[in-house]
């Protein structure tokens, strides 16, 4: 089975000693990844992207992945602060305020005027808006609340591609052909898991993530459009590495790490749901091409049906299936 | 303020070194508690519900607190062992197979026939049935699923005392109303919080247990029986030691540990919602003397409105509100 030019289109690569420790294992399988921008603090101008970049690509070591750079979203962005940094990035993330992980300098309230300036000019420039969208509701309500939120913002801004990122109910997915701007993003975990494996058995920190994994319902409608390559969708890991003792920890930190594994089990769960290696190839690179118009480098993942033991950490981050067999491993990366 | 006599109608305090360590944080404030049966192996004759009894009054070491003792229900229970057994004990905990610590042998499927010998007997000897109510469905339904298991039992049989032991939803509580022999006890930590509290945030494996807190609407629903001390609702505290780091660690332990600081923390909750005095005491005591026809040694527990700060650990396991201040504290013990 092979894969082409593989694209990540929500990923976090953290900076220092974790980006180190980190960026090979997305560099290794993707051609490219959409890089969050919620480091401390943010990356907010063109300097800080810039600089990030390099930190990026010295940390790789490797031209065949590019990291197609984000900026912390803000209202104050202007039309003119866009063009100057226009070339330097590839989307702007939105965060509500204090919603995850390094997010507190984010957006509280959705005033459309206050957005207007910003967002009509991501329009105009053509830069894709990529929100977290949850509300500071329950737990288990904030997404289907802030689909609301993005009505609001497909109508008022109805040129501006506006992509649902890491999408984790039904809610979401019915809003994607309700509105021809908005798209959207799916893990690897909520495609796989739901609240069920986080917390009912014991509970289970390295599956604790936000937005935190839905119901069985909800896994289902995101499995349908995953599995057909609904073409507004598009695989985004959202694999956010912590140190194992801030995951095992009282105060557990969100956030589940798949880069390393993602491929692999993307094709396990393809196969095992009878979808077709297009519908993957779509999900996994090429719906990502078509809608955020990229060109990544050429990089051909070949995979085998060969168990793999997931090692128990990666330089001290525990990803998914730790020390658990996959069914299929990367025979080999032709660059 | 004062309270006589309180009564916690579910307490776990486990067995040997750890029986030792947590057994006093009850019988300090309680007169009395309802002692649940699931050691390993569990409490299912008379032999070792005497000898477990013995070990708690060494432990307690206080003749003021009675342990109000329970078998681990087994359908195979006949009616000439339950008259044999009878005096030592005040109810039959059922667990569904599975479903929470050291539930293994518990029942799975209910099939009144299969049931009926020994629910029969039960009911004729007025043993209540104690029952931990979830399904094995989806974490956040379970409960609420098991409402129809509750209702098949209520009406097969009449007699039968059955308590719905920490229940969690609207469901349940609708419950109490529609079936004359359907009681509840409701615990602390409910009270308090809903799943936003344990995994809205970072994750609190100090605040998970099961059944799992639930929704705002759950928890307005117990709140509201609770403060009206609605006659067939005990408080209930269902306070589940386990050592720090069997909670502090990749697949986390159920259960909050609250013996230390329940009456003081419901003292606190029942003012600031402008519920009476006289409910707090039919919460806490009252309403589980009536149901379970129990007469507790006399015990006057004097609170005073004083800051209290939670040890960050009472004998290495960590309480509800560890190092946080509480506004009432233990002023006296009458005896």
């Amino acid at each position: 089975m092979q894969l082409t030019a593989p694209l990540d289109m929500h990923l976090h690569l953290r900076d220092g000693e974790m980006l180190e420790n980190i960026a090979k294992s997305s560099a290794h399988t993707f051609s490219g990844a959409i890089i969050m921008p919620n480091l401390v603090p943010p990356v907010s101008t063109k300097e800080e992207v810039v600089a990030y970049k390099e930190r990026i690509m010295k940390a790789v070591g490797d031209e065949t992945f590019t990291p197609y750079m984000t900026l912390f979203f803000k209202p104050s962005y202007d039309k003119s602060f866009l063009e100057s940094v226009k070339d330097e990035i590839t989307a702007i993330k939105l965060y509500p305020a204090g919603i995850t992980t390094n997010s507190e300098g984010g957006v509280s309230g959705f005033d459309v005027e206050e957005l207007r300036p910003a967002l009509t000019a991501m329009a105009e420039l053509n830069i894709p808006l990529c929100v977290h969208g949850e509300t500071n509701g329950f737990v288990m309500d904030r997404e289907a609340e802030f689909v609301s939120i993005y009505e609001k913002l497909a109508t008022a801004f109805p040129k501006l591609k506006i992509i649902m990122e890491h999408i984790t109910t039904k809610e979401s997915v019915q809003a994607l052909d309700k509105y021809e701007n908005l798209y959207a993003t799916i893990t690897l975990h909520h495609l796989l898991i739901t609240l069920d494996d986080v917390a009912g058995g014991m509970l289970q920190p390295h599956l604790f993530c936000k937005p935190i994994a839905k119901r069985p319902e909800d896994r289902s409608a995101l499995l349908k459009v995953a599995l057909e390559a609904h073409p507004k969708v598009m695989f985004g890991s959202d694999s956010a590495p912590h140190p194992r003792h801030a995951k095992e920890a009282c105060g557990c930190a969100a956030g589940v790490f798949t880069a390393p594994i993602a491929l692999q089990v993307l094709a396990e769960l393809f196969e095992k749901e009878n979808a077709s290696l297009e519908n993957l190839q779509a999900f996994v690179s090429d719906n990502a091409h078509r809608i955020y118009a990229v060109t990544p480098p050429k990089k051909t993942i070949i995979l085998e049906k060969r168990s793999f033991k997931v090692p128990s950490d990666y330089n001290g981050v525990v990803p998914m299936y730790a020390d658990e067999e996959i069914a299929y491993s990367i025979k080999e990366v032709q660059k």
